[in-house]
């Protein structure tokens, strides 16, 4: 138990006050791109981690894997990854989208703190294959997610986190010389957010808005 | 705005208070198979769904699709499909553990009131394509995460979640005849819980433990 974030608490009632405020927890989490310098607190990683474990996982397969990436060399490497795939995604871009999307910044790897990838273990034996047999893709789903739980528990803390996506996964396996069998899901940066928002960066860039989601539900 | 589930607040401070709550939150959830047969509120999906589309998504292509399962004859093809992919789980384990996994009542699919089915558009051109090049699957991770938002805000209304993952994807687009291009991700049993836990219900049938976090973080 001590691994845990908090003590334990009884049998919960979430009352509508909380649920308010869970729901601005949701409104008000980032996918954050420009951070401050400063360090976290000691041992913040580790609680973030701690509370990330508590995610659902397919047949409880706890398949996350977490790398902190501290190194220059890798993560200097890790920046050349990210625009070598940069340029490729500049290339498949109209004109116009190419020049807003290169001013969007998409990448907080210089300045923030912490950078940790995180990796799904597809070969664990942990869970026996329970329900990944024909949905192997479920250990990935069970990363994302603990990844979600990460990025909201650290929010709540007032930390930012951004996902990089632009990476060659294989690439990413190489440089942080992980087992063998272990599959790159996202490299995270992490630290505090120069600020904060309730409207997603892409949105206000003119990149992109959300839809209506009474639009996204069919019924069958 | 109407369409979110809750009025905006204003920029938030998230107190200890808050954190040690949504931990609550975290370890309360649980994976449920065992439903009472209560109807859920009039709006509450919508207003669940509501609360998933505040999730992060890759580019921002909310890429999420919600379809509920209504029809009788959808559901119960929906009950033979995870009939035939189980005969063939169980195949694949030993004995001792396939008596034990007969035994988990894997799906919830008897009893939920509610059936949710949720799917990735792999082909939507909402974000344009952002993050997307390399890492296709991130649409995937997105929903994954949109799924676990939904969750949570389920549990938080004292509602619970269960997973269905013993399914063939293929099977499950042509039961509910959905657009070409969508890709199952889950299948959702949504209702009242018979009971809450803080321990997962495959932790308490011995079938597996969980690790301790510090044990699944690396350095590099």
């Amino acid at each position: 138990m001590s691994v845990e974030p908090f003590p334990r608490e009884g049998r919960p009632e979430f009352d509508a006050g909380f649920r308010r405020r869970f729901n601005t927890l949701l409104v008000w989490r980032r996918d954050v791109r420009r951070f401050r310098p400063d360090p976290l607190p000691d041992g913040a990683v580790e609680r973030l981690i701690a509370a990330a474990c508590l995610s659902p996982s397919v047949g409880l397969s706890e398949p996350w894997r977490f790398v902190l990436v501290e190194d220059a060399k890798r993560r200097t490497a890790i920046r050349q990854c990210f625009e070598a795939c940069n340029q490729g995604a500049l290339a498949g871009q109209s004109e116009d989208r190419a020049a807003l999307y290169a001013r969007l910044k998409l990448a907080g790897l210089d300045d923030a703190p912490v950078q940790l990838s995180v990796f799904c273990d597809r070969g664990t034996l942990q869970g026996h294959g329970l329900g990944c047999r024909t949905m192997p893709e479920t250990l990935d789903y069970s990363v994302a997610i603990a990844i979600h739980t990460l990025w909201l528990a650290a929010r709540a803390e007032g930390v930012g986190v951004g996902w990089v996506s632009i990476l060659d996964p294989t690439r990413m396996t190489e440089i942080l010389d992980v087992p063998a069998g272990w599959r790159f899901i996202a490299h995270l940066c992490i630290g505090y957010p120069q600020g904060e928002d309730d409207v997603p960066a892409l949105q206000r860039a003119g990149w992109e808005q959300r839809q209506n989601p009474a639009q996204l539900l069919v019924r069958r």
